[in-house]
């Protein structure tokens, strides 16, 4: 299509970013580990549940709005954590921080942003998350953790499958070279040795459920392990007494071969045992996508890719566009399953659809 | 092929009706919500039953006809409720009509007809019924059930899955504007507030199962619940007294990422109990797709687009060549299957026919 | 591939025949009813068992042959009833007679041949069956049967499949007349009406199992019921009596969406108790798919459309290169997996492949 | 790609290869039996299993290192035994051994290489096994497993599924010579008849286990068996005193349309009941590919083509390079699914993905 028309979806967005993007860049935020099969399963997973339309049942007035980690939300739909927003535009994490606090949802900051997560907390009165990494320097982490409690974040999100750097080929043809996040200071530099491209932010390979327990005992803020693919994993971080768990397979930029997080998402629920939040990334592109992982079992979703595509269409509007277009594409089928708000979402929404 | 060929199958009247139908009204007719999986399941579940041929069981003298709600049918092939029929031949809903009369079937006029219902029914002698909306304004409701029973129509279909506007993407890329229909007077204007392009007449979101059974109480007229996708709402309907539903997704029109309508027919048949007939709407081409259909519980069938299709090739007879062809296919399809009637279509004609 | 090319497998042997022969008459023998899916699906069948390859049981001396009704072939696969071999080549059945009997095989000469059945007896010295239907007429039917057994002939094959016409429609874009086989005297104008095109000949709709029943009881030749594709039917011509049954859709060119003929094999030889012989036609193209077929219960398999192919490339020889190829692969199939002779292709030889 | 640049993955080698090797060769490498679905089986299965990710394990130690047949290896990825590694580079077997003295492996010579296995034993220091068929000439295996043994030969690899010569159409349209390996002296010139093209070298149709019993009754040496595909020739190598098995379908080079290899690794593990030690050989071409093998029970894996293609990119260097891929990306899938060592990989790695 041409670029200057108005996208009406997702795939649109991402049609027009393409186009704007250098190449690198867009292989960069599309692309996965090796074959992509998980970024494609991640996709196309959804179409494996079929939706059950309900008549009759009052849908005149429907309420999106939920709560994460005890924060309200007007929509359950929420932006992750991506390094580097202004490799998608110049105003970078500036603009999606307005385009969440317009639209009244969470943006989970990166450890790899292109903005100081302090400077970013000051740019407005949202609800701001910091994504880290079990580094290998508890002293860094314990920094972050007291910074972002006096910056007004409002939990902490713990990325535990970056712990080995993945092969992604688009990076290594394209011979993509990463940026380092500017809230990597110099005491930072003792974090990690230079890392191979493609590598994520000094993770300590080492790190062990001890660590993660650590960082839960120094800060007073909710904690949410992101990237746990199992039952077990979400069995462990109940036990070590995290808040939230973010079924993630870092959107099949890790490890291939994966199952889709949506497959998951069942297993992950029952382990959770209503003891923690359990959250979901991947694939999200139709408002149906949200409305299926609610049904089994997510108390909200995040988007990544989107939210760049969004910003290369047109910064802070294009996020905020993007957050409309799920908004809208949620009440047709919330509308349509007869579900006129998130807590009547329940698994009876759905049924497996085989493959014809 | 060359549209000055005849066409020997339904595809090939949908191939000759783009030819000659503008893209818009084409696009209008053939696509669905959001990504058309739904449309596309539709018409693709059909192959995951296999036909069981029997043989030497005197197929000598094959009879098609049935009843649907008392009154008799040439055969269980009946003409769905579609807005504005001049979209593909001048001759609009008079044309189908004389069709319908010609073959001895069920002409269901939609609430949003390019003829005035009343007109329509003075002009031949034949069967009709009248698809409304649970409207806003219940005066209006009332009116049109005393003036179709006036009109000598046979049934009241009640359309239930368009209480939201759908989201479809052929005609927003097309900015296709629906034209609205004859039948909404000035009294009508009350009945809703300009609607979003692709938005069904005026329908209340607001509506729940005392509206339609506050409509069954207000005719003498049989009451047919059409965008029936799950066995809880036929139960439903069973309650409030509905004498037929209408297993149909509107074609995929409304409520994408739902199985196909065959797929949901075992489970609304066995829902029904027998207490209300159960009808089909929904990727119908083939006859052996009717008596698949019937297998699985239908009553009838009705068929929607390919009625345009008829249309757009060759007016009333068009839509008579459309009936004759699956006339035609079904035959062969009994006759090969040894039932020479359509009382004799049962489960054992099927067998899942696994994905190869 | 150019025609000049020897081919190797029986695909290489349609791809030349494709081009010799004129579009009308490929397509009347390629093709098969509306969709064509039970084509396909008779063809894909065969992937979904996989062969179980066997070591280290002396497969130095496979011996291939078997026996049919009582009757000694050098290898298990026959030739189908096909009408009209002067269509592919100018010998006709002769040319397929000769090659049959080089090669130590039935062939079944189809009622609809281009050669008098009775002629063709007394062309060579080999194994013949007379393909017929259930006439209107019970003296023609009488009249052929006595022949055939005076000719030689050691089987009456009825073609049950037939009683109603198909609809084939690269035939009916093609506006392909058949011409009627010579069998069919004057005494036979009285058989049947004009017929549409691609109507099988002259069978009877109104005939019942009684009528197969009276052929049984009026010739002392062993009777095949060909077209069945039920456990039921198998039972029903157990009960009359029939010496043997083809497991058939008529190469799909009857009814389609039906499973494939290789799919129902396991349900009919569970039905036959061993009773009757069980054979199967429909999609055999290579030594591995006979080997299955054998596995799954058939006594012995028909080759149809690939005879076509053999005579348009070489006649007589075509025939029995085609044949041998076939031969070949069977031998490969049975070494690897330790089956050194017909007795030996047991259940164990074959297990369920998923689709992948 | 270019053939100039260097290839990051093991398609991209075969890529290069392609473009580098004379047609008749690449084929003759690459292709399969007859219509080549077990070549393309035996890769595709391994999508069918998903990897189940784990966190915080302390994964900065991995270690790749195991046994097989008691010698220690530095990773379970082994060189099959292909004849003729001249067809892809001039230093043939030589640069073979020398990458796998390099990284750590075993290469298993074989029978038809092109480098007298005793020279080849000079060359370098590293671990060898020889492979052989069970030869019509008892004293020709007799001589070649004193030599082997002679020459310190670690193991002997007796390929079993070779007994009857195979349909490669590629090698047949190519019109394919093979050469004779050099190791058949003229005492073998009795070992058989002239062979058909793609025959392998002498192996006696007539075997049975008596002569793999004998076989192993004559030599000190571990005998491993290769071309297993069922658990019944597992047993049945368990009660001849076999070492090993090797599950493999000559990767899909002599009997098609069988499972893949992978699909019958969990079956010939059960039966081999930990008294000799399973191997896997075909598709592997992912480190993950390696994981999943070892999960379902392989002690170690053989790469075959992929060693052609190292060659045919860089001789020695290049099938250096191939196997250091295959380390990188083991590493990168061990550490992801928290498993950091190769007996830490159990069927907890693994789930079944069913198809989307």
């Amino acid at each position: 299509m041409s670029a200057s028309k108005t996208p009406i979806n997702l795939f649109e967005f991402e049609d027009i970013a393409r186009e704007r993007l250098p190449k690198g860049e867009y292989d960069y935020i599309a692309g996965g580990a090796t074959d992509e099969i998980s970024v494609e399963r991640n996709r196309r997973a959804y179409e494996s549940w079929a939706l059950r339309p309900r008549v009759l049942r009052d849908v005149s007035a429907l309420d999106l709005s939920t709560t994460v980690l005890g924060t309200k939300v007007n929509l359950p739909v929420l932006i992750a954590p991506c390094g580097g927003h202004k490799k998608a535009h110049p105003d970078g994490e500036f603009a999606t921080y307005r385009a969440a606090v317009a639209r009244g949802t969470v943006l989970a900051v990166s450890a790899n942003s292109n903005t100081s997560f302090e400077d970013l907390a000051k740019a407005a009165n949202g609800h701001l998350w910091l994504q880290l990494y079990p580094f290998r320097d508890r002293a860094l982490t314990k920094s972050w953790l007291d910074r972002a409690q006096g910056a007004g974040y409002e939990a902490i999100c713990v990325t535990l499958d970056s712990q080995w750097p993945p092969k992604r080929e688009r990076n290594i043809r394209n011979n993509y070279r990463r940026t380092r996040g500017v809230n990597y200071g110099q005491a930072a530099q003792g974090a990690g040795a230079p890392r191979p491209a493609g590598a994520e932010g000094g993770s300590d390979p080492a790190a062990t459920w001890k660590d993660l327990e650590w960082i839960k005992s120094q800060t007073a803020l909710p904690v949410v392990a992101k990237g746990i693919m199992t039952g077990e994993d979400v069995e462990l971080c109940s036990e070590i007494g995290a808040d939230g768990v973010i079924v993630s397979n870092h959107g099949g930029r890790h490890l291939d071969n994966t199952l889709a997080t949506v497959e998951v998402l069942a297993e992950a629920a029952a382990a959770a045992k209503g003891k923690l939040e359990v959250f979901l990334d991947g694939g999200i592109r139709r408002g149906a996508d949200v409305v299926k992982a609610l049904a089994l079992g997510a108390k909200a979703v995040f988007i990544g890719r989107p939210l760049f595509w969004g910003l290369a269409v047109d910064g802070e509007q294009g996020v905020v566009r993007v957050l409309d277009i799920l908004r809208e594409e949620m009440e047709i089928t919330m509308a349509k399953c007869g579900r006129p708000n998130i807590a009547s979402i329940d698994s009876t929404v759905l049924v497996k659809a085989p493959r014809l």
